[in-house]
C-alpha cells in the first residue's frame, strides 16, 4: 500500500501540471477503451456473477453487479458527460485588489489524492475515476470483493486510456481486493498520501469509516427525506409531487421516505394523496389519523419515522402546521433533502430557512436531489456533511483553492 | 461535558434563527462589557500571572498571558471590527435557474457548533467567540490552564453581552479547566454535538488533535515560509521584501524562515540581502555559497531547511533557478505561504502555479499572510489544510451552505 500511496502522489504532481485538455483526451481514450474492451469486461463480469451466485448474493445485489452491453455503453457515455463539464482546475473563484495594489485571486486547485471505497456496483470504478481525473486528482480505488474481476477489467480500460495520452497509469489505481488490510490502511495508515476518503456503500461501511478514518471524509449518509404538504398546498400539485418523490425511483437517496400532512389539509388532501400511493403499489405506514383514511394503511411504529426504506414504503403522519413539520424533520431526518408543498410564501420561507438539510425544496420533488438535475454534472454522491462539501459532490467539490497574490514590491507595515 | 454539548446545540438553533443585527447587538454589548469590566479582567489576569511565575512559565509565555489596559481595549476593538464585517449567514453564494424553471440558490449557513482548543493567549477567548457568534455558530471554548482566570473573566463579559440582548449565554461556553478530560472529550466524545474543532496552539496540541479527533478539524500547522529571489529580481525590491518577510515580526506564521536565491543572482543580489539581514540582527544559517558572502553567516545543517524558527533566524540557500526553488519548497515547506521576487513573468507564473501552498505571492512580502491584510477581516487562523478552508479562516470559512430550490410543481421524469 505504501507503494500505491507514493505512486499516487507522484501521479498527482503530474496531474497538477497537466492541462484540462490532456485530461479530457485521457477521458476520451478511456471511453473508447471501454467500448473496444466490452467482451473482456463482460467475461470478467460473468466470473463475478458466478461467484456471487455461488456465494448467495441477493437478486438485488446480483442486479447491481450485472453488466451488459447497455450498461457498458452507459459507462462510456457517463465518461463523455464528464468530458463535457467545464474544467474546474485553475478557474478563478474570486478576485479583488487591495488598497495597496496587490491583486488577490482565489484559484481552484485539485485536492490531491482521493481514496474511494465502494461496494458492489462496478461502474463506480469508472465514474469515480473519471471525476477524479477531470478535477486533476489522483484516485486510489478499493472495490468490493464481489466486483473484483469486473472492476479490474474496467480499471484496465482506464489504464489503457491514460497510457495512450502519456499520463501515468497510476493516476487511477485499483487496490487488489486480495489485500484484506487495504481498507483499514486507506482509512488510517496512508495519511501521508491520501487527502480525502469518499466511501460509497451501506451503513456498515459508513460506520467503519467514521470510526477509523484519520483523513478527511466526504460522507454520504442515508437520505431519510420528507415531503411536507402544507394546509395551503395546491391539491393536484401535492399529489403529483408526493407520488413522484416516493415512487419515481424508490432506491435512490433522494426518494421520499416520510410524508407529513398539515392537519389543516387532512380532510381535503390526505385521502387522495394516500390513495395515489397505495394504488401505485406503495405500502403506507401511517399514524392513527392517516390510518383512518384508507383501510390499506398499516399503523406506523416509532421506528418508521427514522427509517430509510429505499423501497415502495412510506411513513405518513398528520402534523400541526409547518412548525411541527420542521420539528419532526429536525428530530428524525438525516439532513439530506426535504420539500414543502404550499401556496403560502410565508410557510415556504419558514421551511426553507429553518430546515437544516443539504437541499430544501419548495413545490418540487425530492427526487431532484442529484448533481445532474442541479446542472452540476456527474456527481460522486450527495454529501450530508456540512464540512467542505454539502449536497451533490461534483468535480468542483473535488477541488480546493489557493490564494495567488500579485504585487509590485509591497511590504507590510 | 454532555450538558455543555446539549446546551451548545440548543444555542445553535436559536442562533440559526437570529438576525445578523441581533448578533451584532450582542457583539456591541460584549465590547462594552469588556471595557466596563476591565478591573475584574486585570485582577483575574494578575492571578494567572502569579501562578505562571510560580509555575516557571518563560518570559515569552508570561508576555503572551499578560493583559493591560491597552490589550483589553485591543480586544474590544477587535470585537468591533468583527461587527463591521458583512454578515456571511444567508448570503447567496450562487444562483441559477434550471431549464425546467426551478431556481436554485446556494445559501450560506452556519457550521453549527465549533469547538476551539487554545493555549496561553487569553484574548483568543474573545476573538474566537466573536467570530463564531458573527457567523451564527455556537462556540465551546477550552483555554489553557495558565489563562484560566483571565479567560473566565473575559468569558463572563461575553455572557453578559449575550444576556443583555436576549441571546442564550450558552452561545459561547467556556469549559472549566479543572476538567482534565475535557480536551479528549471535545476531540472524540462529543461527535453528536461538535461540528468542527479549531486547535490554536503548539505542535504537541496539533499532534494530539490529529491523533484523537473524531470530528472535522480546521488545522493550523506551522508556517515554514520561503522567499525565492529569482535571477531576474529587482535588487532593491528583493532587499525590501526579504527584510520585511523575515524581520517585520518574526513570531507570526507568515514570517519567512528560508531564503532561496537563484544562482544567476548570487553574485549581485546575495551579499546585499544577507548583509541587510545580519545588520538587522538576524542570524543567517547558509549553505556553503551563502557562507562565502559574509563571515557572520553560520553553516546551515539539514534540520534548518525544515525549521519554523519564529525568531530572528533565517536559513539561506543558493538554488539553480525557479525549478530547484519549487522542488526545495515542495520537499521542505509546510504549504503555508511562499513568495517569488522576479521581473520575469514566466518565472513568476511557473512559481505561482506549481507551488502548492495556501498562499503564493509574486513581488510581495510573506507577512501579508493574514485575513485582515487580505481584506477578509479578522481570522481565527491560517489553514494549511486543503479540505474545507485553506489560507485565512475568517467568518465566511466558518460557514457551510445549503441548496434552496424554488419550484412551481416540478416532478422529475
Amino acid at each position: 500500500m505504501d507503494g500505491i500511496g507514493r505512486a499516487a502522489v507522484e501521479a498527482e504532481r503530474v496531474l497538477a501540471r497537466s492541462s484540462g485538455e490532456s485530461r479530457n483526451q485521457a477521458l476520451r481514450a478511456i471511453a473508447a477503451a471501454l467500448r473496444s474492451n466490452q467482451a473482456q469486461i463482460l467475461a470478467a463480469n460473468a466470473r463475478d456473477l458466478k461467484a456471487g451466485e455461488a456465494g448467495g448474493l441477493s437478486n438485488a445485489a446480483l442486479d447491481r453487479l450485472m453488466l451488459d452491453d447497455a450498461r457498458i455503453e452507459g459507462m462510456a457515455r457517463a465518461v463523455e458527460e464528464v468530458i463535457a463539464l467545464p474544467d474546474p482546475v485553475g478557474t478563478i473563484a474570486a478576485e479583488w485588489v487591495r488598497p495597496n495594489g496587490m491583486r488577490i485571486q482565489r484559484v481552484r486547485v485539485p485536492l490531491g489524492v482521493i481514496g474511494i471505497i465502494y461496494e458492489s456496483r462496478p461502474n463506480v470504478t469508472c465514474d469515480a475515476g473519471a471525476l477524479c481525473l477531470k478535477s486533476g486528482n489522483a484516485a486510489i480505488l478499493r472495490c468490493g470483493s464481489e466486483s473484483q474481476h469486473s472492476s479490474a477489467a474496467i480499471h484496465a480500460c482506464m489504464a489503457e486510456g491514460l497510457r495512450e495520452v502519456g499520463l501515468p497509469e497510476t493516476c487511477v489505481q485499483l487496490v487488489p481486493t486480495t489485500d484484506r488490510a487495504a481498507v483499514g490502511c486507506m482509512l488510517a495508515g496512508m495519511t501521508d498520501y491520501i487527502d480525502v476518503i469518499v466511501p460509497r456503500g451501506g451503513k456498515s461501511l459508513i460506520a467503519r469509516v467514521q470510526q477509523e478514518a484519520r483523513v478527511p471524509v466526504i460522507g454520504h449518509l442515508e437520505g431519510n427525506c420528507h415531503v411536507y404538504v402544507d394546509g395551503a398546498a395546491d391539491l393536484n400539485m401535492a399529489r403529483a409531487i408526493v407520488l413522484n418523490a416516493k415512487m419515481r425511483r424508490t432506491g435512490i437517496c433522494g426518494a421520499a421516505e416520510t410524508l407529513l400532512v398539515d392537519a389543516a389539509a387532512a380532510r381535503t388532501h390526505l385521502a387522495p394523496i394516500v390513495k395515489d400511493l397505495l394504488d401505485a403499489g406503495c405500502e403506507v405506514r401511517g399514524d392513527a389519523r392517516v390510518a383512518q383514511v384508507d383501510r390499506r394503511v398499516r399503523l406506523a411504529t416509532a421506528a418508521d419515522w427514522s427509517t430509510e426504506y429505499l423501497d415502495a414504503i412510506i411513513a405518513a403522519k398528520v402534523v400541526d402546521g409547518v412548525d411541527e413539520a420542521i420539528e419532526h424533520i429536525r428530530r428524525y431526518g438525516s439532513a439530506h433533502t426535504e420539500s414543502i408543498v404550499t401556496e403560502d410564501p410565508m410557510a415556504a420561507e419558514k421551511f426553507l430557512t429553518r430546515v437544516d438539510s443539504a437541499i430544501v425544496l419548495h413545490n418540487a420533488s425530492t427526487q431532484f436531489a442529484d448533481g445532474g438535475e442541479f446542472g452540476m454534472g456527474a456527481e460522486i454522491g450527495i454529501s450530508t456533511d456540512k464540512f467542505h462539501a454539502r449536497g451533490p459532490v461534483g468535480v468542483e467539490q473535488l477541488t480546493s483553492y489557493k490564494y495567488v497574490v500579485r504585487g509590485s514590491g509591497q511590504v507590510r507595515r
